[in-house]
């Protein structure tokens, strides 16, 4: 591993004109590269806090909140362990349980549940063109409370997974990166893999390789998504891809070809998603509850998934990576074939060869989510930090 | 507005003969005038402190349990925020994962869940003749085992809203009209009409309507109750609303006229809610479990409902108040005409003229929670409110 | 009562060779009579610290992560207590809003929610032979992860009930015994009667009678369990009882007269639950999902259930204990009869006369999760219980 020491991280952080101040965490393709920088860091040196045993906790009392309209354990306890982290209670809102209705409703909400509150994680990523527009509304309304004096203060929206990026996943996935080939600089022509993998379920969102090529993109990575015909990313994020390699001296190409994406790649991302097209005509069936096409379209939609059982990440796969080493990736869970489906994703012996690397990529989502709530609500995140590398307060009083 | 300062609060409060100690908040009417005045200026005595980014934790660590029997976002993260700005960690008691019985039982719940509680809220506004009853056996519950030595505290009992009082919200529109009219003296002539609105939902509590005349009939003010033949509140709290007016010097009458409610009102307060004898209908259908029967009910009264689309608060209706400029006052969310559903309790462009005011009548509640909790339990409450006031520790460490 | 004083039990505990360290609290009979007596202790002492206002708290921050399989009132809010009480804070695992799989993936999520976990609690106890496997699988995934360094620390593992023990309750039971008997040495000789008792109620778990016999048999005391002919416990644990009893200078003999057991007891504990054999079809029907089944065999155990009406615990048969003045005994909550339900375990009037002690009873839970979690993540647990003891931080600040 390559985690760098505490004096090292807060010598790198004072030397970053970054500015994560009141911003919130929507897109990372929103923020600046030094912003990106310093949650990394801060989120490096919060790890090293605690596997020290020690206290990061900024916060005397106050509230977290949780918008979780999908399902999750990841991150739901990722979230809750950085809240908690510092010094923050989780407070999660159950649409199921409260009266959530549309239009205004939506931004009183916002405001109801933030009067105490220093941190709202929304997750939001079923409807395309929803949990975004969800997200920024949401801002807007709790932003506009702050200004008229509503609010005392203005809790820092982290995005949890919306239609178009899942960042606190692929800040994680960037951090692996970073500490697997040994530096971010070493990124620099390092072969990524973003690729489609069969899967028996259906109408997974296309979120987790969006947010990964939005982000490596950006480090000079060369990056290829692979995927089947008709199984496409939102264009927009693809096109942005395009031209953020194409700054920063990297490459992005697609190929509808796995084996092609594969070949000396240094890491390979392979997962399913629904295609775009497919969200698409789902997102409108849902809206307007005509049930009878929705169960014609999963069908036809296993359907089309099945004929690309081919697109599974296997030994025989990653023969094809760097000298047969490239490193593995996964949000997880993963469907691994013969343990959790039948078919699926990625072998049993691929799986398990990287277990250990698979737990690592994901501990670092917790520390860089109370990362990015330090960094945005603290006013002089810096010395906070330092702070808390002095006085080494302990987890266990 | 007129949010006076923390030594002028301290002030008061110490001039003030108040005791809260021990006791619960059922209805309001049930507590004295000092008791009210104590919760209130502590309660913007704790907005001060949260204001100005000062802790007001008093628990070091200990539970707070809810209770909610029906939906509630703003209510449960009011008290959510309350018990956490104060030290405490929230517990739900969720009765569909626990077995929750009839009889004994009920009353065995209230100690088992009280162990190491400081505070319990319960949400019970579904059953006419239930809640309140419900929320007495459990204090008696508790009551008993703290005497017994069973329990080694007694929490304090908040009542969000029964079948008869929704006293946190009637304090928090009380602390708004304070706040409005400058004074608590100021009150006193101020015309108040608390009016019935149409709605197409059905079967929303009268404690609402019955928490506002119930409480601001103690302070001068004139209140007009205003609502269609059929739709009566509780004849008790009707007749005591009238008693208590006459003793403060105010006056309390009941018309089937909205306009005439309106008319020079300096606020108004149009709220749907379902006649008294619907709800005693009901709540019998509910217990007998007769479904058909409750789907007639509903029918019925939706039909009887749409008979009154005209008590809509409008820009119309808004003229007629004190030179066109009556404050509207919700305890939220509203109906609004056009947004959360066609037609209404309110129009579109009268919401969002007070949308600024109604956010600031509901911003009271958490503090008030706070200060009912904190007056109940602590052994000097106003030495700790001063320490709060003098320590000024941080909300961020 | 018998609750000796802070200053002897930490005397008590430094004399005591025990070592919980890192250990789990799986089955009470694994773990060595010391250790039981050093939670016994430690419970006690963290009680009287409660009970005269001080603090526990030993956690800055740190997560607590309770899974429960089955439904649960008080067990749910003695853990909440418990870790609330230490600066843990409860993120309940909800299966339902979560995506668990099987096989590697239930490994996987362990490790997933314990990034920052300090303890678990599960319960499990429906099928038969799945709870305990579950647990102990987990235990091995965050083990694993612990020693690769992916997890920072290692939570305990608290089982709040398996199929095949209960024994946060069976601990309960012990210290209400202990005190009620005026000391551990007390208990030897003194005969306690676990009986069946008659339920409308189907399907309850074997685990509560199972933890109490194989845990009180370690004392010396005389254990008759008594049950109608069908409704056997697990034969691993009533053999063990048989030898534990052996061992410890007290007996265990097994009866298919309720009379008999409760005849000159001077403790007994009735208590309704489904035979083992009726618990083996239930899960292999459970599993294959066959539902036509399983309410055939619902009927058929109700209906042979209903023979047994006659196992209650009524004055009548608390008149066959010792001098008529038994202890009565239950895990909570009861079936009584008349308030409850029609025909039930125990009679109104014996329940009425013992709820003080039923109470007594259940008040140690919290304590003793509290404690089990302490000794296990405390480097110097008796070093952190003086510095509790003496520094006297008081629960109000």
């Amino acid at each position: 591993m390559n985690e760098t020491t505490i004096p090292k991280l807060l010598k790198d952080l004072e030397a970053l004109p970054f500015d994560m101040r009141e911003k919130d965490f929507l897109l990372t393709w929103e923020l600046s590269k030094e912003n990106l920088l310093a949650i990394l860091k801060t989120g490096l040196l919060l790890k090293e806090l605690h596997r020290t045993g020690r206290s990061m906790r900024v916060f005397d009392t106050g509230l977290a909140v949780s918008i979780f309209r999908d399902n999750s354990t990841r991150t739901r306890f990722s979230f809750a362990s950085a809240v908690n982290a510092l010094g923050l209670t989780l407070q999660e809102l159950d649409e199921r349980t409260s009266q959530i209705a549309h239009g205004e409703t939506e931004r009183e909400t916002a405001v109801m549940i933030s009067f105490l509150t220093q941190a709202v994680g929304i997750r939001d990523d079923i409807f395309l063109g929803e949990g975004d527009r969800y997200q920024r509304n949401f801002i807007q309304a709790i932003k506009e409370a702050y200004q008229e004096g509503i609010l005392h203060q203005r809790p820092v929206l982290v995005n949890l997974q919306s239609d178009i990026d899942h960042p606190t996943q692929s800040m994680s996935d960037l951090a692996k990166l970073i500490d697997y080939f040994g530096g971010i600089e070493n990124l620099k022509g390092k072969k990524i893999a973003v690729t489609w993998a069969y899967s028996p379920s259906y109408g997974k969102p296309l979120s987790v390789p969006q947010g990964v090529i939005g982000l490596v993109t950006r480090f000079g990575m060369e990056v290829t998504l692979a995927h089947p015909q008709g199984y496409e990313l939102l264009p927009d994020v693809a096109n942005l891809a395009k031209k953020q390699a194409e700054a920063s001296g990297g490459s992005f190409s697609v190929t509808e070809n796995m084996e092609e994406a594969f070949k000396n790649a240094d890491a390979v991302y392979p997962k399913s998603w629904a295609p775009y097209q497919v969200m698409v005509r789902r997102t409108e069936l849902l809206k307007s509850g005509n049930t009878a096409s929705l169960k014609d379209l999963e069908k036809e939609c296993l359907a089309n998934n099945a004929k690309y059982k081919n697109w599974e990440c296997t030994e025989e796969m990653m023969k094809l990576t760097r000298a047969g080493k490239g490193l593995y990736m996964h949000c997880l869970p993963a469907d691994i074939s013969g343990v959790s489906c039948k078919e699926g994703e990625v072998s049993a012996s691929v799986f398990d060869a990287y277990r250990k690397d698979l737990y690592h990529q994901a501990s670092y989502k917790p520390f860089l989510i109370a990362a990015i709530i330090l960094l945005s609500r603290m006013k002089d995140p810096l010395s906070t930090l330092k702070k808390l590398s002095q006085h080494e307060k302990s987890l266990i009083l």
